[in-house]
């Protein structure tokens, strides 16, 4: 048994960091309190019996605090935290996805140098413990491939969509209203937080890190009503999908984007703020983790799991990264897409590499076809703007 | 990085232990190797390119070999060697649930006294990582139940039962013939080897050991073309359901029983060989993973990852054991059931609290009433022998 008190440092009381402390307060922990909480605006009225600060040496001053934990939005403001944390031999627990996705490499080479702890379950999957499971279970060379839907938000609207045929406006509006969608929804809906996870899976579930503007990432917010109905026509649904997989030569291809799921695919079933992974192997098949992926109590559960694990010394290892045959990224890979378009300049964006079936009309246009991963990055920006939609459409 | 090398010394070579094999052969592992192994037939042809024995002593007394791997089938013999194996600082994995489910409580102190590790997770759930996961992330005192179906055998017949109306008699020879269940399948369908894989995923989940009389067990073996029929007309499906769960005042209640499941559950769509683990907490509500269960490769490389961990000094930590407020075990608990019989002494055998509904015909007769888990395991022997079947029957 451990007899360590963790006095905890929280940076942030939002959904989460409220959710953690409504979660310690209920099972009354005798190891772990939040002894102070930064916070950017201290007049806000807060319920909640603990002392509060708006300046950060309170916390990193105060010689009984000997953990940090970090759940804030601002993403810079989050990495000077986690830092500065690190350099003074505090552990963190940090929930910050878009600041890890950017300085996953340089925080590890921290913990390694102080010999000090940061974990970060809890911002990769919500209550998936997709990373410790990469870290300690799958970390011989089977795994093949990790797909799943990671943002919780963007997955409760497609839920609304194709289960009650909800306007996607509708659908967005009732996610917000719930505390499922950020108040800019652009986070959820066009990618960006299932990439940044996708980036911090990768890095436990195959060694290698890949920047955020080197991986093609397209959203669910150009998906309109002539969409829907080809995917209904087609019995699939539509998914934003993170998909990361080794091909047989030893390259990695990352996207994340919509996929047009068959019925008989795990993640068809994942449904609303719900998340689900599939991690392939070479001889286990397919695995199936699934769980909640956002709101304050499941991510503040995942936080504490962190924190306890923090309780008995536990460090992500990075064992993969050491590998002496790490894979190399590539966007050189090729597979079938859906593209409906307006005009033939749209269709001129994109270099298929053939074209399997071709649809016309009054009112919009689709082709089905195979590209390359380069050739989508290559328009990666132009294809968010204009008034066109794309998604995987796996031959299955 | 770890430049440790394992020399393995492999007991058995039966479905699992000759999947190892070639799991660790497609692999083409430098850091581990099966140095030799020990089987009881040695003039049975083998296709594999490694010494083989007769003589556990050939591998004890091999200063070579650092690792021990027990992959047999006899839980008097996998007890032995485990526990050589530990006295000699030899860590060892082992896949023996029966063994383990009986033995557990002398192995961890064995563990503690000669530091050295014994690792299962290969055990609990093929696949799985479910003791791992125990172990590492439902750490605190969260977790209120873990449900699911442990045993791919008897989910295989159920499957083949209610997708494809096929007969028991068949289901169980079809399953026999791809290798899924035991030339004795009373260990699969009887609930046995749910039982000690629950028992295992108890010890990790709650600290709390059970012995296996104490836990009231029963299979699939009695049902009857009735139940089925009641079961369709239900819109539920029977599954072989092993469960823990911690009641409001600390009290631990298990089972191991079949139980009639509707669609709106996670497990009712777990098909054929696999299983599935339901993981339920206070404030994350629903967790699920699912995988293969059973079979060569799965179970193979779960074992393989069993022995990666070991490269990196894994060891369980049994935190759950140390703590100071470890649940009562009861069987003080009543629920709802669904009983066929066909005589009033059948029915005098269970101890009903309250029945609810009665069907009597010519040709079979059921209640569906309240028991309490006490006055089944009272008649758990007379259960298996009569032209009864008893399910737990969940009011959802």
């Amino acid at each position: 048994m451990n007899s360590k008190k963790l006095n905890i440092g929280l940076f942030g009381f939002g959904t989460v960091g409220s959710g953690l402390y409504d979660v310690l307060k209920r099972i009354n922990s005798k190891n772990v309190e939040i002894k102070r909480v930064c916070v950017r605006n201290l007049s806000k009225p807060r319920n909640a019996d603990v002392a509060f600060t708006d300046n950060a040496d309170d916390i990193f001053n105060d010689p009984e605090i000997n953990f940090i934990v970090e759940l804030i939005d601002d993403a810079d403001a989050a990495y000077t935290i986690v830092k500065r944390a690190l350099q003074s031999g505090l552990p963190v627990v940090s929930g910050n996805k878009k600041m890890l996705a950017h300085h996953i490499e340089e925080l590890i080479d921290l913990q390694a140098r102080y010999n000090v702890g940061l974990l970060y379950d809890a911002s990769a999957c919500g209550s998936i413990p997709v990373i410790r499971n990469l870290e300690e279970y799958y970390d011989n060379d089977l795994l093949t491939s990790v797909k799943g839907i990671l943002n919780g938000s963007s997955n409760f609207i497609l839920s609304k969509i194709f289960n009650e045929n909800m306007s996607y406006d509708n659908a967005l509006k009732l996610a917000q209203d719930l505390g499922f969608a950020e108040s800019n929804p652009s986070l959820d809906i066009d990618g960006w937080d299932s990439l940044f996870k996708l980036i911090i899976i990768t890095v436990h579930a195959f060694g290698l890190y890949v920047a955020p503007e080197k991986i093609f990432t397209y959203g669910i917010s150009n998906m309109g009503d002539d969409d829907i109905r080809f995917a209904n026509e087609k019995e699939r649904r539509f998914k934003l999908v993170a998909h990361v997989e080794k091909l047989k030569d030893n390259r990695l291809i990352m996207s994340v984007m919509p996929q047009l799921i068959s019925r008989n695919k795990y993640i068809y079933s994942v449904e609303d703020e719900f998340n689900g992974v599939v991690i392939k192997g070479l001889f286990y098949d397919k695995q199936f983790m699934f769980g909640r992926g956002a709101g304050g109590y499941p991510t503040g559960s995942a936080v504490l799991s962190d924190i306890t694990a923090c309780l008995y010394d536990y460090k992500y290892e990075y064992k993969k990264r050491n590998d002496s045959q790490l894979p190399e990224y590539t966007t050189d890979h090729s597979f079938r897409v859906y593209y409906r378009y307006s005009n033939l300049s749209d269709l001129a964006l994109l270099n298929f590499e053939s074209i399997s079936e071709e649809y016309k009309s009054d009112k919009y246009n689709y082709v089905i076809g195979r590209v390359s991963l380069q050739s989508l990055l290559d328009v990666n920006d132009e294809l968010r703007k204009r008034n066109i939609f794309i998604a995987a459409y796996p031959n299955d």
